[in-house]
C-alpha cells in the first residue's frame, strides 16, 4: 500500500504510518510520475488533482485535507470510480473562535457592559456559520439565520436576507457562487450595503467576493458607514490597499487556521481512508496535538463572566495582531504586496482553540461557568 | 484621637480603625467646621488644605493619600507646626507597567520579534522613570537617564535629553515645572518634536504641559510623525478632540489608577501617623488587597518568552480598552465631553498590577522565569 501524499499535511505520518507507506511529495511540484503507482494520493489546496496527474495510475482513493475542493476534478475522479473524500467544517470552530474575538473587541469598543446585547445576523448557516450561531445564542446572543438554499430543502427556522442585515453584527459564510438560485457574487452590493448604518458591525471571513469590492469602498468614504471586519477579500492575495485602509480589522485569511483546525483536516482524510480500506480508525487528532504554549487560566469569585470571557478568548486568540501584521505587509511597495499576503497564510504562528485551555473556576458564578463552557473552553472546577 | 478623612480614601477603616475614631467625610465639601475637633486630617488632591480650612483647628497631622501635593499650602502648614506627609511614589508601579503594556504594544505593531530591541529614553528619572528604567534594564533593553537635576546632584550616570530623545521610545516622566534651572513647561517644543522620525514612539504619563500641545498637533499633521500615545494632556480635562484624533494611544489620565496603588497611598500615609504617635504600624497593604478577579496564568515547555509575557501582560492590562473609552466620551457634544473624562477617571475600574497573578512555569526556559520575574508577576516554578 503505497500512499504518495504532500509533505505539508500536518502529522502524516502520526496518522497514516501504520495504514501503509508514506512518499511524501512537495505538493506544488507533485507530477505524474511521483504519483503513478501509488494506491492513495493526499493532496493540499496546492496540487491540481485531474486526468493530467493521474490517468494511467493505480490511484484508487483522492483525500485533500482541506475544505475546499476547487483543485480537484471531481467528475473525472467520479467517471474514473477513484474514490474522494474533502474535509468539510475541519476548521468550522477555528472561524467561529475568530468570530467570536472580533465581536468581544467590538462590544468593548462601544462601551458595552454586555455583548450578547448585540444582535448576529448569519449569512450562510452551513458548518461556519450553523456552529456560530450554536455558539452565540448558547451565550444569550439573538440571532438570525439566512439560509436560502436550506430554507428551501429544510422544515427549520430561517430568515431573509434583510432580517440578517438589519442585526447589530453581520457574518458572511456563505460559499462563493455564480450559479443557481441564490448565487453570492457581489451578494452585498451597493443597495445591500447601504442598508447597513452607522453602529452596525459587518464580518466577512467566507469568500471575498460575496461583497462588491467598490461599492464597499464607496460606502465606507460616506458618513453613516458601519464598521467593517474583512479576513477575505475581493482579488486575493492581490487586495485593495484603500478598502483595508478603511476597514477597522484586517486579517490575511487565517480566520481558520488554528493548528485544530489544519490536524482535524489530517483526521477527516485519515478516517475516509480507513473506512476505504476496511480498516479501524483508530487514531484521534487530540492525541497528537502538542500542549499549547498557555495551557491555564484561572479566575476567581471576584470575577464577572463578560470581562473574564474577554479576558481568555484575547489571551487565546486577537485579532489584532493579525491585522497589524497585515498592514505592515501592505505598506510595502505594490510590487510585493501580494506576495507578503501570502507569505503571512505560509509562515502563520501557531494558534490555539479555546478548547486547548483549561479554565480553573473556584468558588465563581454559574453564569461564568456556562460562559466559559458555552465558548468551548475546557472547565476545572 | 479623632481622626477626619476623606471617605473615598480606600480601606480606610482597615487601616485607621485602631489609630482612633474616624469620620468619614466627603472630601470636595470638607469644611473647617468638619475639621476643627480632629487630630489627624486625611485627605485626597479634591480638599484644599490651607489657613482656611484650619485655622483654629486642633489638627496636628495632614496626610493626603497622593503623590501630588497642588492642593496643600505645605508652607503654611509648616508655620503652624503642623506635620505633613503626602504618598510620593506610590503609584509608581501602576504607571511602569502601563509604559510596558504599550511598549509590548508598539514592538508587536512594528513586528518585532523581540520588544527588547528597542532603546527606550526616559526624561525624569524619580519615583516612575526611576522604576521603570530599572525594570527595563532587567528585561534587557538599553535605557537612557536623563534627569538634569539629578545630574547636578548625583555621581550617577546620567544622559542628555538628547540622547534620549535619539531612541526608539521616549517616555516622559517629570513634573511639571515653570521655574528653576530646569523648567519642563514646553520642554518638548516644536524643535525638539521635529527630532522625532517616523519609527518612534513617544509616551507621555508624566504631565500633559510637558509637551507644546500646538506643537505636537502641528507636528503629527506633518510626514514622518512619530507614533505618540498620551495619557496626560494639555489642559484637562477640556482636551483638544483634534490632537487625541492624531495620536495613537489616548487614555484618560489613568496610568497610575492601579488598585495596588491606590491602597499603597493609604499606606503610606498610616505609617506617617503611626510614625508621628509613635505607634507601631502592623498593617500592610497586601493584606487587604481582594483577591484579583483573574489570579493565575499557566504557560507550559512549548511556550516562548515575548509572546508570553505579551498574553500576560495585556491579561492584566491593555491600555487599549482605555482608548477606546476616551474616544467614546469624545465624540460626545462638546459641552459634555470634560465631564466624560473626569468621569472616566472617577469611575475606573478596578485594575489589578502584574504582581496580583501568580504565573505558573513547568519546564520553562530559564529566559521566561527571567523575563515574568523582571516584569513583577508573582512565579510558581
Ligand atoms: N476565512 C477562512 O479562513 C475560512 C475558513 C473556513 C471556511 N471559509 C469559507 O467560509 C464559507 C463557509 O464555509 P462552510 O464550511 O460553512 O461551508 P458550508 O458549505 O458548510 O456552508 C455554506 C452555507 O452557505 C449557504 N448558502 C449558499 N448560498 C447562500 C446564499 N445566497 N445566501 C445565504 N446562504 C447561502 C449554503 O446553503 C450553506 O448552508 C466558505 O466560503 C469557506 O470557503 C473561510
Ligand atoms: N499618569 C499618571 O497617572 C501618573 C501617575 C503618577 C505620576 N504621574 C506624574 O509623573 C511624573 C513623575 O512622577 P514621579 O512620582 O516619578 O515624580 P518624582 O518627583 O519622583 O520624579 C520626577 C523626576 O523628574 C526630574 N526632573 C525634573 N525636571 C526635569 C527636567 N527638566 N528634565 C528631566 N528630568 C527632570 C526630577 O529630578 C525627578 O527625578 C509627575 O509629574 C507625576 O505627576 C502621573
Amino acid at each position: 500500500m503505497l500512499i504518495v501524499a504532500d509533505e505539508n499535511i500536518p502529522l502524516l505520518d502520526s496518522f497514516f504510518a501504520e495504514v501503509g507507506e508514506i512518499r511524501p511529495v512537495a505538493g506544488r511540484a507533485m507530477t505524474a510520475d511521483d504519483v503513478r503507482d501509488a494506491d492513495i494520493l493526499l493532496v493540499r489546496s496546492v496540487t491540481q488533482v485531474n486526468e493530467a496527474l493521474l490517468a494511467g495510475s493505480r490511484v484508487k482513493f483522492v483525500g485533500t485535507a482541506t475544505i475546499g475542493t476547487d483543485h480537484v476534478d471531481i467528475d473525472w475522479l467520479a467517471s474514473q470510480g477513484i474514490a474522494f473524500c474533502a474535509a468539510p467544517g475541519c476548521n468550522a470552530n477555528s472561524v467561529v473562535e475568530y468570530v467570536l474575538s472580533v465581536i468581544s473587541l467590538h462590544a468593548e469598543r462601544r462601551g458595552m457592559a454586555n455583548w450578547s446585547d448585540l444582535s448576529v445576523g448569519i449569512v450562510g448557516v452551513g458548518n461556519v456559520g450553523g456552529e456560530l450561531a450554536r455558539k452565540l445564542e448558547r451565550l444569550g446572543f439573538s440571532v438570525k439565520r439566512c439560509d436560502p438554499p436550506r430554507a428551501e430543502q429544510e422544515e427549520g427556522d430561517f430568515d431573509s436576507l434583510e432580517e440578517a442585515l438589519a442585526c447589530d453584527v453581520v457574518s458572511l459564510h456563505t460559499p462563493l457562487t455564480d450559479q443557481g438560485q441564490h448565487p453570492t457574487w457581489k451578494l452585498l452590493d451597493r443597495a445591500r450595503l447601504d442598508l447597513l448604518a452607522e453602529h452596525q458591525l459587518l464580518i466577512n471571513s467566507g469568500r471575498g467576493e460575496v461583497i462588491d469590492g467598490d461599492a464597499l469602498l464607496e460606502r465606507l468614504d460616506q458618513s453613516g458607514a458601519p464598521t467593517v471586519v474583512l479576513d477575505v477579500w475581493p482579488n486575493e492575495p492581490g487586495i485593495s490597499v484603500e478598502l483595508a485602509k478603511r476597514v477597522w480589522l484586517a486579517t490575511p485569511h487565517i480566520a481558520g487556521y488554528s493548528l485544530e483546525g489544519k490536524v482535524q483536516g489530517t483526521e477527516t482524510i485519515y478516517r475516509a481512508v480507513c473506512r476505504f480500506l476496511g480498516l479501524p480508525a483508530r487514531k484521534k487528532a487530540g492525541q497528537f496535538l502538542p500542549e499549547p504554549a498557555m495551557n491555564k487560566l484561572a479566575f476567581t469569585s471576584s470575577a464577572e463572566a463578560v470581562p473574564a470571557a474577554y479576558t481568555a478568548i484575547r489571551a487565546c486568540y486577537d485579532p489584532r495582531r493579525d491585522d497589524a501584521n497585515l498592514r505592515r505587509a501592505l505598506a510595502l511597495p505594490q510590487s510585493e504586496r501580494a506576495v507578503a499576503f501570502d507569505n503571512l497564510r505560509r509562515d502563520y504562528p501557531v494558534r490555539r482553540e479555546f478548547s486547548s485551555v483549561k479554565i480553573q473556576l473556584k468558588g465563581t458564578s454559574k453564569s461564568l461557568q456556562d460562559t466559559f463552557k458555552g465558548l468551548g473552553f475546557k472547565l476545572k472546577l
